[in-house]
């Protein structure tokens, strides 16, 4: 095919194809044959969109030089966006109807929403963007989509540990951790070629109370040498101030609920909007 | 803000707008604003970006006329896309070291990883492109990241169907299923909330064999009076021929598998390249 492209056009595909693969190597020689156009030129439209990018304050373009050359872009939110996303994402789930039976708070439709949780995966990816990760680590069920949606961000694969032993996953690890919420002893595993021995991996949760949960991951780590470079839970609670892990990252902070009252109170982690 | 960009940046950052967000109905008045033009320029803009889909070969891209128009990106894989993308899906799971003691098929790395459930994804909403869908319906936990993506693509919530009651779920319906594989009695449930009576449904998961699941989750839908527009999965087996349910449309066929000799065979299911 001969088919030629106005510049225009290249920039325009441009953008959506780094949009729709971000923190992945395009070659300037994939893009050359993508649209039948000299380096060169491939070379000047790069420039554009770089520029397009920094205009519009959502993170970079980064350009490796010479012979086998190319382009990634690494999405991180601006200031102004990040603040209102965050704020946004706390009068999601500070909605008073939310409060359920025991004093617990349904928040499962929200991280089954493609849009709300490419939201939270655009603020973990942000403040993981310049990490070495190789995987992202989760414990199933909830925090999937969170998971899956950062790793797409950060192109990574997710490494998802079940809590129950599955025919279909081969060798398995297994461990037995205290949930700290309910003081139970539980068991997680996670399949031996789920998750290379050595890497750097982001722990991602959808919820934080005691730690436990956090505190398991941690272990299960431990025993495929992971190095742990983060971990990131969607919603911590206020209390118990002291958790079972001592570094993690929260992005919001559920500060007040009574279900006698009706309240909940959700709030930004400020540390985010520094 | 003052702020004024040029054709080619509006143009650019269009298609990421787009891409990031497919099947949205963006206002005319939100890129006029977002851009700080004239609407008649916007108008210009997006007809040049119909123009780039279209060259593409990627979608279509629809304009809503009026005071309170809009356009919407509905991405749709072309013909020669979509038979690359499912070529290269059955490479990656018909890979011989998949094959685990018990005869099983190790495809949890490939369900995990957010490239291959992109291109996962994009088949699946090219098919389902001209089907009104208020939700996916997927069951935990492998068909999760597929049933994410698909929605994001698709612009629609997931409901996660669980395998046990969960405390903060609020109210569930719960049905007992005969397991087609291993003709157990197992157990779903889904959370009142997570559903509203009366939707349209598209059926999501990684794998069928006797369609077992697949038939529980058609029951749980009738319990919500949801109307089942579709069922894709991922991988279905040749054997049994006849499944537990009829209507369904797999991507890829395991027409051949031996532990013994080592032999995976997963071959496109020729439908979609029709």
């Amino acid at each position: 095919m001969d088919k030629k492209y106005k510049r225009n056009q290249r920039i325009g595909a441009l953008m959506k194809i780094f949009a729709e693969k971000p923190n992945y190597v395009f070659s300037y020689n994939y893009f050359s044959e993508f649209f039948n156009a000299a380096k060169s030129t491939i070379s000047e439209d790069i420039h554009i969109v770089k520029e397009i990018v920094s205009e519009l304050d959502c993170g970079r373009i980064e350009t490796i030089s010479g012979a086998s050359g190319g382009a990634i872009f690494i999405p991180i939110l601006g200031k102004k966006e990040k603040e209102e996303t965050l704020n946004e994402l706390c009068d999601l789930f500070s909605q008073k109807n939310r409060i359920i039976a025991g004093g617990f708070i349904y928040m499962t439709d929200l991280f089954n929403n493609p849009n709300v949780v490419t939201n939270i995966a655009k603020l973990i990816s942000t403040e993981f963007s310049d990490v070495k990760i190789d995987y992202i680590v989760t414990v199933e069920t909830k925090g999937i989509p969170v998971a899956i949606l950062t790793a797409q961000k950060l192109n990574v694969p997710v490494a998802v540990i079940r809590r129950n032993n599955k025919v279909t996953e081969g060798a398995t690890v297994s461990i037995n951790y205290v949930s700290g919420s309910s003081n139970n002893i539980q068991t997680m595993s996670l399949s031996r070629r789920s998750l290379k021995e050595n890497s750097r991996v982001l722990l991602v949760d959808d919820f934080m109370k005691g730690g436990g949960t956090a505190k398991g991951m941690w272990d299960m780590m431990r025993e495929f040498n992971a190095d742990v470079v983060g971990t990131a839970v969607v919603v911590e609670t206020l209390e118990p101030k002291k958790k079972l892990v001592d570094n993690y990252l929260s992005l919001m902070i559920l500060t007040n609920m009574s279900e006698k009252d009706g309240i909940i109170e959700i709030k930004p982690n400020y540390k985010l909007l520094r």
